[in-house]
């Protein structure tokens, strides 16, 4: 008994190797599925971190043999740079190309260029000699489809033929996209932000990353977006860049072959999806840190950004906007605002934080509703019904009828003097010859006011159906839709208090700040703090957030505002539940996502969480020289357990080590065809030195210390829970082995701590909540 | 043996407690030391979160007892916004005054105001009538003391007058801040980043961040920078803002009696402080991301978002620069950079890398010359001698007699039309119409030439005198220095490449992208690429150098340049050293800081690193029945460890715990006083059950479970050491236990990790080189 207890304390670190040393030399042999991980399983954080020093410490012994081993050494310590710049260019590439293809079938609802059918309708008038403002929109070379078909532009009929193939094209994109999605590349639907943060938290989902998903996803995208359905890319482009950048690692067997060093090149290339999304390459890396991410070091900080970057000016050199800007929305405002304002402002912020209650709420009753009932069976049938609704109802509408990011695009910009939307339909004074830049506040026009109910409809319109929208089959992102809910309500809100300070300047509110005649109220930033709410409602968002519209403004003069709303609609939101969109479909996915920012607060103790329970037989140990061949094949085909812990011998239950179930099969196997003399009958042996056999015709013993982990993790049976569920997320771990006083208790896995979570959460909400 | 083994599996969490939960009944009885850290000593970050969410458990509990519990607890949960919002206002406010008073002071040195003495050259001369441009700088009430004393403001005699005085006034400002340091505040010298990191790892260095430092830190600061010695105010405010931090953090006992929670404010506080230093606030958080902090969690990196925001608008408010700008060095470029610009820059970076090489050898030599030589002794000397030396080489060369805030503010800057630097003395075309933006290139004026070589003498002495100010007894900080090198070096750079495009833009690198008469080269850019260049270099900060520099542009535009340089000078310098100045420092002052960037790749294990080694005497543990209260003493006295391990017995060597030293001495101090029957001959039980005493004479049993620790975290003797660093860094150990197969081996404590980590990077300096 304890006979291993004093061999080996002198040995050096050369002469003993560890288990995970041990794994290597054994990856060397033939063995290629020995430290890989099966699908949905859960990857070894430590594991995986050992591994790559390993690598990384032989390619730098060998670096001093010679030149070229010193430049392959050199190669290495660049490929890191080398993947971030390959991912940057292609993700700003393939956003290039959405965004220019998204333009041009979102107008091809409407109408087609005669000059050449793959303009949009921008870039067909662009070319068009008639170069007046107010012509820009109504060059000849555009046409809409009745008048092309018909001759004639107006006319109730010409209205008709126009809305039935502004429908019927809404249909055929959204039938190819979910065709496409269903037949090619399933994983290619819904925004992909869960699973990306499930995989990054070190989660496998083969295919989720792939080659398939990555082209299906980028086309079926455009299709989805085009069809006008009320969804956004910017989720859907983050699943893109992710796989560009997972396309990439395949490249170099650094990032290939180590699980862990794949998730630092996927973090970055979150970043550079959103860096692309809203061309705001710092927020992009924020949102990677804040919302994304899981395991987080300074060096893919470095790296995330440099990829973000990269993206970023690769998009601009495409070029989509055709405005050299970098952003989205390119935002400029004129005037201050004021401390009053802050009224409407956080008014909006609970605005948000109530949309986003309601809408996560909604999204996630009809997502269950979708699992479990009949609906689930006919994911295209729901796309066209949905599409179908969107498109009859959004066509009558200006608002709706053009695309999200349009809308959104005129809803944040001011108004100058010679505006000619809608919005802008204000009383000029005739006297005025202020420069354009400063604008007095003006009493709104007629226009204003219809812009103002058909904004309202538009709002009821966005609010109920993208609740319906997200989680369809299709690539589908929930930043566009949240915003413009966002943007709707603070436009209105704003052109409100617009009106109000001009025609009540002499209220006690308005007095101190707003004289006549001067341009107190900026209803663009109104909308601009609202999308910004809304968003921040939903998703949680907060320094990405702030750090991204400041980025769209390009200034800090607005971030309070920004920040005001922000903050309140996080707090509204969290008094009704502390959950994300995101984190709620990881939920109802079942994803086993170990979230950083829930706090674990139960007085729980390692004991209770342990398996086996009382009631349950006890855990299933391999002894370390006690074991035949065929008990152990027995317990691997009677339990489904990932590993097994070794200890000394059944009566003392000291451990040894652990050993995991995959690397088990593997060499079993292995030796039952290689090594002679190994039958079911053998011992398998995990001590350091084997017994000799005292005859040829025994059976030999099977030696498999090279496959135990001897550092298995462990903590006693008093540990409070709290400090578990720290340290499985802190060091990524699978398992984790519960001792007292030397002795095996159990074991808890990653499955145990979230269930138990899950189940402590449930028995007591409330104590969450403050924190 | 092993008597404890089957009795408790079967409590629920409620009747057996943890030993956390125990600490804190513990503390509910009068024994304020308990679960307190001496000076000098680690902080347990595992312990404080247990002992914070036990806090906020009582709290929650309470809260629904009554509503003034409620409210009390909503009172707790908004203290870190209200903590956050103090700090923000304060630091902003001071950052403000300090300001003031060293524009104020840095004048004074050369003249005073006439109408207010109180007014700074810039004040004095707004007052003023005389509102051409020109004369701004000549004002009547604004008199330099020559001029004020004898009536010519001209001359030899004038000259040597003011530098007498200039001189004077330095000395005299240097003597007063190094005499405030050394008799009130020994901590507030130097720039206070180095133990700012090493505190918010979890050290504990008392009075560090108290009220006297702060005090004295702010007024010594203004001195130190108005004396003109070349250092600058960055640094400093750090440690001031911390100071805030520390000082706010003890209106509530949540901050204040929880060291973990602390470091969660002062990390906040840090962001705030470089907010204010060059009002960049998000460059703020992610400085207090990359460089300063060790544990960030999300809430941490909102909540310093608001600080830094709250500060940079508070300073906006006291408004010190006149300009209504939040950043130090505003500038706005007019012309786009070149591709072939990228060479100058990459240039610049390589001198940045060098020049942060050459400061941190020649700095920590001269650092390490003060420690051990008579040179520390006389720090009070050291100051004059440097600020004599400073103040004499820098008086008559225009660029080094200003504030070296100045000096960056106008090498960043481009030269206007109108411009009447030195520096913008270039030849006019008289033709010229176009708007003052956008002017062409143009010959280099007389001007231009002295202020080259005025330049280049300046970059040496700057070069030179930081090496030797950094580091001695007054606050300094070198963002400021380092920039200014940068900066020259930039400028002279730019000016060249300038006057190379005008003069042979028919050459190949030119000829693509400068047409003669175009604005091509921007020098003033070239001095921000050069200082963010040489800032890298020094500290080796990335992510938040270049966001602090784009917020100080306010621009995309220029980020790829800043980019470039900052990586070059960056990977430059780590091909001389790894680490950065504050780093260095920390090594040398031996703090057990463990640095987060450092990757450890050896093949060691733990049983090469644990104590006792082989030839030492064997662990000093307790045993959980069989130790006698005598016994415990005369280990506590005869030892100096923090604490010892706990076993079943010393045969078996099962492990159950672990004990502090400080706990056991308090516990064992109050039970001689308080407990009847406890004498030197009591056994110290740790176990559950004490046995029955016999007879009421014998000594009663001392019971001391409850100060015991029954989750000590352990590893295996295997464990290698990689994985060993990585659970102290991210768990915030202060000791691990050491076991082989349920055996107590040893213990590891930080300082152990941290002696190993320094052994074995000398002896294998190339294998960190890449990574």
């Amino acid at each position: 008994m304890d006979g291993d207890g004093a061999s080996s304390t002198g040995a050096t670190p050369s002469e003993e190797m560890n288990g995970t040393g041990n794994l290597m030399d054994f990856l060397d042999e033939p063995f290629p599925d020995v430290g890989t991980y099966e699908d949905f399983h859960t990857i070894d954080w430590l594991r995986e971190k050992s591994r790559d020093t390993d690598r990384h410490r032989k390619i730098t012994t060998k670096s001093k043999e010679s030149y070229w081993e010193l430049i392959k050494s050199l190669l290495d310590a660049w490929s890191g740079w080398v993947v971030m710049l390959l991912i940057g260019m292609l993700t700003g590439t393939l956003a290039g190309v959405i965004d220019l293809a998204v333009d041009w079938m979102t107008d091809l609802k409407e109408g087609v260029c005669l000059s050449a059918f793959y303009y949009s309708h921008e870039q067909c008038c662009w070319t068009s000699n008639e170069t007046t403002f107010d012509d820009r929109d109504k060059c000849p070379q555009w046409q809409k489809w009745a008048e092309l078909m018909t001759g004639h532009s107006e006319g109730a009929g010409a209205y008709v033929l126009n809305y039935f193939l502004y429908v019927l094209w809404a249909l055929l994109f959204s039938f190819l996209a979910v065709s496409l999605v269903r037949v090619f590349a399933p994983y290619a639907c819904g925004s992909g932000i869960p699973e990306i943060k499930t995989i990054l938290s070190g989660f496998i989902i083969r295919g989720y990353l792939g080659k398939w998903t990555l082209l299906i996803k980028t086309v079926t995208l455009v299709l989805a977006v085009s069809s006008g359905l009320s969804l956004g890319k910017e989720g859907p482009l983050v699943h893109v860049a992710c796989c560009c950048g997972n396309l990439f690692c395949s490249l170099f067997s650094k990032y290939s072959k180590n699980e862990g060093k794949r998730r630092e090149v996927l973090s970055a290339a979150a970043a550079a999806g959103v860096s692309v999304a809203f061309g705001a390459p710092i927020g992009g890396v924020l949102f990677s840190l804040e919302e994304v991410s899981y395991y987080f070091p300074l060096k893919t900080l470095w790296r995330s950004f440099f990829a973000a970057l990269v993206a970023a000016f690769t998009l601009r050199a495409i070029n989509p906007f055709g405005n050299s800007r970098l952003v989205l929305f390119y935002v400029e405002y004129h005037t201050p605002w004021y401390m009053a304002e802050l009224v409407p402002f956080i008014l909006l912020g609970v605005f948000g934080g109530l949309w986003g209650t309601l809408f996560i709420r909604g999204n996630i009753a009809w997502c269950r509703r979708r699992k479990t009932t009949l609906l689930g069976k006919y994911p295209v049938l729901e796309v066209i019904v949905i599409t179908g609704i969107t498109a009859v109802l959004a066509f009558p509408n200006p608002y709706t009828r053009r695309s999200t990011s349009e809308l959104i695009s005129e809803l944040f910009n001011d108004c100058g003097a010679l505006e000619s939307s809608q919005l802008c339909d204000y009383v000029n004074n005739p006297n005025m010859s202020r420069p354009v830049d400063d604008i007095p506040d003006r009493p709104a026009g007629p226009g204003v006011y219809t812009a103002l109910w058909q904004l309202a409809l538009a709002l009821i319109f966005k609010i109920v159906i993208t609740i319906f929208t997200f989680g369809m089959k299709i690539p589908s992102g929930l930043f566009i839709p949240s915003m413009a809910v966002g943007a709707i309500a603070g436009r209105i809100v704003g052109i409100a208090v617009e009106q109000m300070a001009y025609h009540h300047h002499d209220w006690i509110i308005f007095k101190n700040w707003c004289r006549p005649g001067a341009d107190c109220v900026t209803p663009g930033l109104y909308a601009m703090v609202g999308a910004a709410a809304c968003l921040g409602g939903v998703t949680r968002m907060t320094v990405s957030l702030v750090v991204i519209m400041f980025e769209l403004t390009g200034g800090l003069e607005y971030i309070v505002p920004l920040m005001a709303a922000a903050v309140t609609s996080k707090w509204v939101a969290d008094a009704f539940g502390k959950e994300g969109i995101y984190e709620s479909h990881i939920q109802l996915n079942g994803y086993p996502y170990l979230d950083v920012r829930d706090e674990f607060t139960h007085r729980t103790l390692a004991t209770d969480v342990m398996r086996p329970r009382r009631s349950e037989p006890p855990l299933a140990v391999l002894t370390q020289d006690s074991t035949t061949v065929e008990d152990v094949e027995t317990l691997i085909k009677d339990t489904d357990y990932n590993g097994f812990p070794v200890v000394v011998s059944r009566e003392s239950e000291r451990l040894i080590g652990f050993v995991q179930r995959r690397d088990l099969t593997v060499a079993i196997k292995t030796a039952r065809q290689k090594q002679d003399g190994v039958v079911s009958s053998s011992v398998v042996y995990f001590t350091e030195d084997t017994p000799q056999v005292a005859e040829a015709c025994d059976p030999q013993p099977l030696k498999l210390r090279r496959i135990l982990n001897l550092s298995p993790f462990t903590v006693t049976d008093h540990t409070p829970m709290e400090t578990v569920v720290d340290i499985f997320r802190k060091l990524g771990l699978r398992q984790c082995l519960v001792t007292r006083s030397g002795r095996l208790l159990g074991i808890i896995t990653k499955k145990d701590v979230l269930r138990h979570m899950a189940q402590m959460m449930n028995q007591d909400p409330e104590s969450i909540m403050f924190n």
